[in-house]
């Protein structure tokens, strides 16, 4: 069997009376010094850049997506190039989600924001308008239909150990229900048990293809908390997760904080569940990226977290900088010759002035997006950096205040 | 005035009894040892690539296009930016081509290689089906309307010094008319005189402009020859051109072979202008980039060329290796795991599978783009690279006969 103990947390240091602290992950690709952002990488590339300017701008480990890859090019392809790491050229620490994310917001048939904004309406059936329900979830698994060819498939908890132990990446995670903010208290319920059910069945699988697979190095498996807004609900799934364990004895390496949840009340979430969870294991916080919720999910114990929206919106031409956002397609831009951000030390700032990435973005040209997602990763990157520096010198509220008075505008007018 | 000394070319090793040699180029911006190939950065930038990744892959200047750049962002804004190379982070040497190409193509309304096969109709009016004539050609320019927007503008040959030397690429063309083979031989003859006219208008521009501009470095201009297939205005065309001087005495740095040929005759009429144009300028063929033609070209006399075609075909899944083209978007690359080319010294040979760039093509990824572009720019370099120290070596003919032997196929089955 692969040895677990290639795969390590160390907690570093502690912020006074809260969750948040620095840490190093240890994966048998290499070290994440915690809090990190991890860059998503959905279809085993970051989208329009290099693996290696990647490395260059910082990112510690990158996430692809299992349902992504599972269709295309199929999870077996990545296991025959000897694992995602080695297919798409990043020598690093690799995670994957378990596909569950993807498959039921098919389902749902909108945008877990979405339902993050409907907080009033409760519903198990509401499915967006003019959207067919692609996925149906049951006890034992999900049915869905492809979003590339319509063609059927299912996912299990052993359907998605099977596919992240074939993509095998460093961080998989167990296969969860997805819920929305407008599903009814007893959906969550009913739902938070099958997603107990669902890690019970993933742990045993996850064991069994530890075993068979030792050719290949051990996979740390988290567990997902869902319990939407419900501090009872969130607090029991810590607890429940926690205590599970294979007919070997293999518990959780860490958990992902998952499911519904809004701005306002992220950071409390985060926190129920890091009073319940045990210290020595990481958490990693999904899909989270602008400054504000940052900083709320560390202070309240998150690890480490991922978004595609910084390369998302790049390819947009949204821009980050220290006082917001703002839209390089703008026609002010056409002979502004300073960098984006005079202060940013990436490379596209080094090399390249607003009026040239103006004219990329006009002219359509494939380098605007590259450009623009190296700026916007090493944004994000730089700014978990500094979080993380902030703890271990022991300045992180001063940090935080000034950065947020700094952010406050959001859109900038730079 | 910019000192016409910094530009210099200084012939190396000649080719027994032909007109092929190698050579060295001396710019502002830096050397170029010919023959060189010259990729192409249409709208000031390789596609898909990073400059400095072009630079790795031994890449020694570029060529960007005058009328792409006129009309996005305005050659008003690259001189701004402090020139092409600046703008763009291209530290090496740069051309620009003079737009006549571009404009006079969109008033043939078909491309040059349509023109190139049906060589037994005669006619000055010809349009493609269904192409509507977007230019006029009169004595003193021509008129066009933008493929971006349908907005009419006028390029002279002042004009189009104009923008060249806003643009501040190290070597610029002369406008002049394209003609194709359909036109009738007393058209060829007009038009040649008009360009001889043009090529004397943009000689007293040029000498004014850098007389003008004496903060930029000094561009060296290249006239083009034309005169399709006919020998005798080839030949004309050439010593035309060469007596050329402007009232200050400047006269063309290098030429350029322009206009309509055929794949099988272009020896022959690269032959022809090499007998007649001074041993000493550099001579510049546009548009080629198949070994076959680039051995050819070379022989004959030209010392660089350039071509969109290594990066085109990339962005199609068509891949050069030394046997021929194929294409990795075939099914039968999924799982193979090997790389395009296992003799290439490129990037994307040494790090990524065609499994991989299959995956990339399929999943519609900006990365398949980017490795693609990097393997057959590299390819083109090298094989480039290869026949000047061919030429220095002086072993032409047999390293020839081994490369276009192994060529053959053209479409390989690798």
């Amino acid at each position: 069997m692969s040895d677990p103990g290639n795969f390590s947390f160390t907690v570093g240091s502690r912020l006074d009376g809260r969750h948040g602290r620095s840490g190093v992950i240890s994966t048998p690709h290499g070290e994440i010094a915690t809090p990190a952002f991890i860059p998503v990488g959905t279809k085993a590339t970051v989208k329009a850049v290099l693996p290696e300017t990647m490395r260059e701008i910082g990112a510690q480990a990158l996430l692809a997506n299992a349902y992504h890859l599972y269709l295309q090019p199929g999870s077996d392809i990545v296991d025959e190039a000897g694992g995602l790491s080695k297919f798409m050229n990043w020598p690093g620490p690799t995670f994957t989600d378990s596909g569950g994310f993807q498959v039921m917001s098919l389902g749902v048939g909108f945008k877990k924001v979405l339902a993050m904004e409907a907080v009033d309406v409760r519903s198990d059936d509401v499915i967006a308008k003019g959207k067919e329900r692609l996925a149906t979830v049951d006890d034992d698994g999900v049915t869905f239909r492809s979003h590339l060819d319509g063609s059927k498939h299912r996912f299990t908890p052993e359907v998605s150990m099977g596919i992240q132990h074939e993509l095998g990446a460093d961080i998989m995670f167990a296969f969860d229900e997805l819920t929305t903010l407008l599903n009814t208290r007893g959906y969550q319920e009913k739902s938070l048990q099958r997603t107990h059910e669902w890690a019970q069945r993933c742990i045993d699988e996850h064991e069994r293809l530890t075993a068979a697979r030792t050719h290949r190095p051990y996979q740390a498996l988290f567990a997902v908390i869902q319990g939407a807004q419900y501090e009872d609900l969130r607090r029991k799934a810590c607890r429940e997760l926690e205590a599970i364990r294979g007919s070997g004895g293999t518990g959780f390496d860490g958990y992902g904080i998952g499911g519904a949840l809004e701005k306002h009340n992220l950071g409390t979430i985060v926190g129920w569940c890091c009073d319940e969870l045990p210290e020595d294991k990481p958490r990693h916080m999904l899909g989270i990226s602008e400054p504000e919720d940052i900083f709320t999910a560390v202070e309240n114990g998150a690890d480490t977290f991922d978004c595609v929206n910084p390369s998302r919106v790049a390819r947009n031409a949204a821009i980050y900088v220290a006082e917001g956002r703002f839209n390089i397609n703008t026609a002010r831009f056409r002979r502004d010759f300073t960098p984006i951000d005079e202060t940013c030390d990436c490379y596209t700032c080094a090399n390249y002035t607003r009026a040239y990435l103006h004219h990329l973005f006009k002219a359509k040209e494939i380098l605007a997006a590259t450009l623009c997602t190296i700026h916007n990763e090493r944004y994000t990157i730089r700014l978990v950096d500094r979080i993380r520096a902030s703890i271990e010198g022991g300045y992180f509220d001063e940090h935080k205040a000034e950065t947020l008075g700094r952010w406050k505008g959001r859109i900038a007018t730079p």
